[in-house]
């Protein structure tokens, strides 16, 4: 069999290698795809400079879209039950939980399983199969993973425009948010996860969705895309008082948005996003992924307005599901294909580069065929 | 008509007074009720000293008990339906919420109207009906009061036992936790709500209740009353690190507690209880009434653990009245009445210095016959 | 005081009597409203026949909308806390929970309020105010009312247009159906109780409304409307059994819909219905409003399906409050202002047989000032 | 290797034949179980009988205890994440959900999962590993199954008491029907669902259970063991109108019950059911596990109660093992060794005649040791 290229990590803080490995053919229950896209997440910048403990060297990328080359004895459908074939358009969960730990089965939380299996992030390519991670011509996807075939009529440019923001927004806003037909919404971050956030929570029948992000072309693919009813530039309005005044007056009665959604990955925010909470509203803390230790918190405030103060962590297969099923429903409001910057694989250092300067919101490799 | 002693606070910081005002008959809707046991609540501690903006001069006392004496015209039953006369043992609501507001209606959450009335808060004695508070020898509930006659076979001491924090703990434990039968739950306190609330969360089927407070003297009060399985004595335990050490050895795996409870009133208490909550678990912020300023808190647990922080404020008039139905329950599985420290009415300002001294845990005033 | 006309039905099965009585000034807390447009619902054809006890003579109407005349002493705001004045155009909660019951409170579900008082239903005229329904010139609005400004930029018509039914379906739909972003709903019935609840499982986020109705104009004016995806006619497919395949070929794998919604008072659509719930779904019977006695209902598809069965009666005030701000939301996407067919208040009877011969799908009464 | 012996159904209604089969030392993943104990389940009649479509020949028995003999490689704790050694006594679900599908995933339903593996249920004995069902002296537990160490303390007896009644009560009670403190429930049928249905209803906290069932012994048994706080006859007292008022007055004000659960199998139990439900209650309908046909319904009273109807179905691994860790729990408040009739392997044919003619409550099976 030939051979498939593929992006490795090899030390903490290097470029990526570009390797060729063997092709696997598939055992039972697995299946091998042929990637088209992949896209670069902001934690593939933490994974690359050793911020988290992963195996190396690794085939990073945890969320892509690609065409199938092989099903392994058994697999005859995808996760929806639609039946599945060689040359289909697919996407795939990135991660595999256990299913029997009691976060998978008791707590009905597989995103808290601790043993779980996350391609492009925990599994080494100097194990076999080796093509493990997204960055790559091709992916060895193991039984039990979850791939969806995408929907008529939507593209593999649709599907990975949010990435793993995607999930992690349904995860955070239909699983544990669930705001109500008619609520006021504020989102703050204007990453992929906050403008991911905003759609979700339009979908769901917000009445206003307020996105306090920024810099300004941030904001602005924001507008262009539709996402969002009010932006508040927090680069033009530092001053955190009147920046709190300035949305709360966007509140019915200057009383609080009903539920406010943490996007940011800075904890400063989280005091800012209580004072934009209503009493008895919630706040979720969806972007807190990087432990940056403590930060001034009045827990008075969570008694006294009785607030739901909800953490969401990463996303289930279930929530990835639910993502590419809604994209064409997403691509009827939103303008996803604005998100996405191309590169060739073979740039994928310089992907990147571009993404820590900001310039890009989300990096995709493409290989082989495009469509 | 005759008249009736109540004792009044006049200005901040000072003894209060017993003055005597006269009887007033009930107005259509209205009961008047002789007080025969009144509950001394921590709270009463920070309204004397003016920590709380109340209007002055005002007769104290917010949880009472007491005898019907008149029925207002309409008045023919309790809020739950019983028929209710003159002479009838009742207790009462303190809170009447306006019943049409935003929270009291659309949110259902009564306990955050921000125009409730009061009983031996927020109504003072220099208006008309003058009896509005429950250290008194009569009170006179207005109409919209939520009176519910004592279950039969229960005293008026069951009842008091645990004045507000009974009904705050209904809220707190069964509306807003709800832990499910076979949890592990922690409360952090030993005061009357932290006891209340590890009883509720035991009658709701939890497995185990470890109880984090002190000083000895609670926690032995504790254990005679049957309240709590572990008892962690934080005065004897001052190591936070070793503290969160001892109380995660008693939960499955050592992997936290399904729900914790604080009822402290001390922010520093916030950071420990994240600390003992399991990933996916619940922490009810519910002693924190009064404002400390922020505490360092570390929002990335929140996130990474998934957790619910959940604030809960004060308590509804249903959940007095779950309260007082559930006595009998209650008093059949932990010795309610060892909670009770009996104070003549006019002995109000010693029975407030015992409070402060730590002497006794619940200081009741008790006026004419007495069961 | 000048005097104003009134729909009166005196005796059951007759027509109803246009009779003036007197203005009444409000006392404290009450509102006096120059009534512009009333709703004639389904409901009120079965009330001229007597088909419900209620007391005689009334003033029918229970769904209205008009302008302020007086504002009783304390009135400052409607029930959203806006500022209220005369000359305002408002609309108003047709129920008065009595605010203490346990279902008032304990329970929160003012809608089973066993004493409520509902405009245009259970006050006679024949007591004081009088003028205590919709189909008049002038309707007296008791404290406690739920009264709410029309939005800006709305019209009476655009809240009128679904009357008692657009409440009746927030109730259904987002207090107790609450369809999931993505999910697929089926609505039995095309009445107004039915449009107005595809048109909310829309707005949360339906990924598919199928109705399932007749007769073929109205299935028509849904189509107008903008409301459902899919529109099945029960009149020109009268085999049970196949439009059960039609419905269930629309559904992901033929599986069922994930909610679906009754709104036909027909006894034989509910075994229907739960043939076309998926497994672990959701069924809301909603329509069955009056008795006709049991219908053959097979109880081994309800645990082996799991389903969940769930009734709602009527509406709380907060619905009727929710729905009105929630009209512009509807009125752009839904063209609303096609369901009206205007009446003067003095053609009240032709109102009433136009409706019942199935010509109107909302006919409404307009006095005064029409905008 | 030996042989081990095990009870086969080869023919539709015949009597099962004592068979042996070689043993199979258990392949990576799996487990050796020599069982204890086996329950014989109502179920297990209509198997035998040919009611459900099972593959032939089959070992029954999909409940039981027994002592780990070899353990495959890399299983080296139980679900809860204790440490599993050869000798352990332990319990397993009897159902291996696929962990794949929409119920297992999206729904978060794994009980209705459509693939599942079921022990002495759907798992031939002419296949692979032969030693499939639970009365057998050995039992080959695949990789996936949900095994579980009895707690400390615990007897096989107390375990295997409930059977497969005790994970389908939690199901019910506990993940659908929630009650809450202070609840009055009502429990239709006085079986092993009834009896484990009441016992968890009153672990969650129910004020009051009604057990209506029969006969008189087994209402007895039920006394005996401090299950129920009222019984009611249905042999005794055959008028259902003057059977529902009984119990009507047995609830607060005769209103009905918070949560009513049926759990007889009979259809008609259903509409007497609704009957015994208050307003807003939940009716769970749990019994209702074979096909008998419609029922005469009323839906009317679905919609004017506003009732939740509730099905369940089976239940999941964690589920079961929920069950097997709540035993110490049960066993403190209820005596669960009355309900067990032991008979050895090879009485099998006897032991299924004594359940038929209700002699007996819940026969096990013992073989080898016992404790």
């Amino acid at each position: 069999m030939s051979e498939r290229n593929a992006a490795v990590l090899r030390e903490f803080g290097t470029d990526l290698e570009i390797t060729s490995f063997p092709e696997v053919e598939p055992k039972a229950g697995a299946v091998v795809v042929d990637v088209t896209h992949a896209g670069i997440c902001g934690t593939d910048m933490h994974l690359q400079r050793g911020k988290l403990p992963i195996p190396l060297p690794v085939v990073l990328g945890h969320e892509a879209v690609g065409r199938v080359r092989w099903l392994g004895e058994g697999v005859r459908t995808d996760a929806t039950g639609a039946p599945l074939h060689e040359g289909d358009l697919v996407s795939w969960a990135s991660n595999i939980p256990c299913g029997t730990c009691s976060y998978c089965t008791d707590e009905d939380e597989p995103s808290l399983c601790e043993t779980r299996k996350v391609y492009g992030i925990n599994q080494s390519c100097a194990q076999w199969p080796h093509l493990s991670g997204g960055w790559s011509e091709q992916i060895y996807l193991q039984p039990g993973s979850t791939i969806v075939k995408l929907p008529e009529g939507v593209t593999p440019e649709q599907v990975i425009a949010l990435g793993c923001a995607g999930p992690t927004a349904v995860h955070a806003v239909l699983d544990i948010g669930k705001p109500q037909e008619g609520d006021v919404v504020v989102v703050q971050g204007s990453g992929p996860v906050g403008l991911a956030a905003a759609m979700y929570a339009t979908m769901a029948g917000a009445a206003k969705v307020i996105v306090v992000g920024g810099p300004a072309n941030r904001l602005e693919t924001a507008r262009r895309l539709g996402v969002g009813d009010v932006h508040v530039d927090i680069f033009t309005s530092t001053d955190v008082a009147s920046r709190v005044a300035e949305v709360l007056a966007e509140t019915p009665d200057g009383r609080g948005a009903d539920v406010v959604i943490e996007a940011t990955g800075v904890p400063s925010a989280v005091a800012e996003g209580i004072d934009l909470t209503r009493k008895g509203g919630k706040y979720l803390v969806v972007g807190q992924y990087t432990d940056h230790g403590p930060t001034p918190l009045n827990p008075h405030l969570i008694t006294r307005k009785q607030l739901q103060v909800l953490g969401s962590w990463a996303f289930s297969p279930a929530n990835h599901l639910h993502h590419v099923r809604s994209v064409p429903r997403l691509a009827a409001r939103f303008d996803l294909s604005q998100l996405v910057t191309r590169y060739d694989l073979s740039a994928v250092n310089q992907a990147l580069a571009d993404m820590r300067s900001g310039a890009t919101l989300k990096p995709v490799l493409v290989s082989g065929e495009v469509s």
